[in-house]
């Protein structure tokens, strides 16, 4: 498995009326950890798109264990658990500044060839990077 | 079982550069419908935070069968299958112009008394509009 | 010119903790507007880029003068003085529930042919159900 | 004067399907700026809510120059030009990653006591901090 950490500080534009962190949030706090996972293993997903590759999601979940709040500096650990194939699934576990664990979340992703708009493989820039922590 | 449908025009800002809806605008859909859900019944979220509860989000799931895009007018189709108790689930499908189904999601919350910050139960107000549903 | 009036329903996502909707959520409610008007004309800003134009913006100002809260059914007056040249400005007023003008803002926005990247004039269906009201 | 620099990433969600930065995003980088603007003088704007002052905007403006695209790291250089007195004002100039300027920006904010709902001085912890920067 490949188990990365990032931080994501809470904007005021984040919080709804009721002083938490509107739920709707956390995708893009997801994709943040994402991105900056890969970004540790020196590949960006802008260079992944660049190869012609796209990856939409195609599941979410999401459980909200305890509220963040504005201006926290939320831990995200992110982990990929199985070797990808034409999908990847990143567990995120969030904590705050208590380092107590208020969130919890997964999303699954499909590789797609921009071209064919077909399922593929992960690219090769990937797929290398990767292989160390699954063998 | 009460069962709604609301519909949503997809703003160009929820759009990304795959040419999509963002996968994290979902959950802000959801919101809409259960609201203007309960509106249908005459009651507004509003009227319950001003009687002194809260109902924050405990769970999230989506699934993403295929995308939504730039102007389309989504229907989303929003049902209660269980009569709230301390909890209310609201269930989710989405259908794009064509009448496909997109997407499906679900969303658990909680009623939450303000004062205390304890779960208590839904105000009279919904219980009243919803039990005609759930006899 | 050409006026018109659009409604925008404040969603709980766009709220902030001071318990008003965020400044940074005008601009999107800037964005219905804008379609809203010219597809009281017939026109769609989706047909727009499908005829290879987009119309990014170049500058956008904002004066708030008193909040919009949660849920409230903003009516959105919006003008286009001027008629459009490579350039198109957009006017608009907000006002809330009690019919107060809470919000005064302007858009210009430029035609860019995607081709060239360069500016270019307004699509011809544009400049069509435009021109009576600009004589 | 008092002139501080900040860096923002660029999410996906940020983007449109224009493939930039969604015009009404910019908001959002403006606060990012505005808050660490202030966290470089050991100031944070929770604390300054937390003595019972809040900050509406009063206005905002926007030139957009070129687009931001995504993964771009951002540079925003934030600048308070006047000694704040019941306003204060930040200016900002962004630039990309080949250091080009692609916008300017400006937000005007207002001091106001949150019990008595009207204008006030800025809290001291802030006039003390600013201080040296305004002789």
């Amino acid at each position: 498995m490949y188990r990365s950490e990032t931080t994501v500080r809470v904007r005021y534009g984040e919080t709804d009326q009721m002083g938490y962190v509107y739920y709707g949030c956390y995708a893009m706090y997801y994709e943040v950890a994402r991105v900056e996972s890969l970004r540790q293993l020196g590949l960006t997903y802008k260079s992944i798109e660049a190869q012609g590759i796209i990856m939409p999601v195609l599941e979410n979940k999401s459980k909200y264990i305890a509220p963040a709040r504005y201006d926290e500096l939320l831990r995200i650990v992110c982990v990929i658990r199985e070797k990808p194939g034409i999908r990847i699934k990143f567990d995120y576990e969030i904590f705050n500044e208590e380092n107590k664990l208020i969130h919890i979340g997964e999303t699954l992703l499909v590789f797609v060839d921009k071209q064919s708009s077909k399922p593929c493989k992960p690219p090769e820039t990937m797929e290398s990077v990767l292989q160390p922590f699954f063998k």
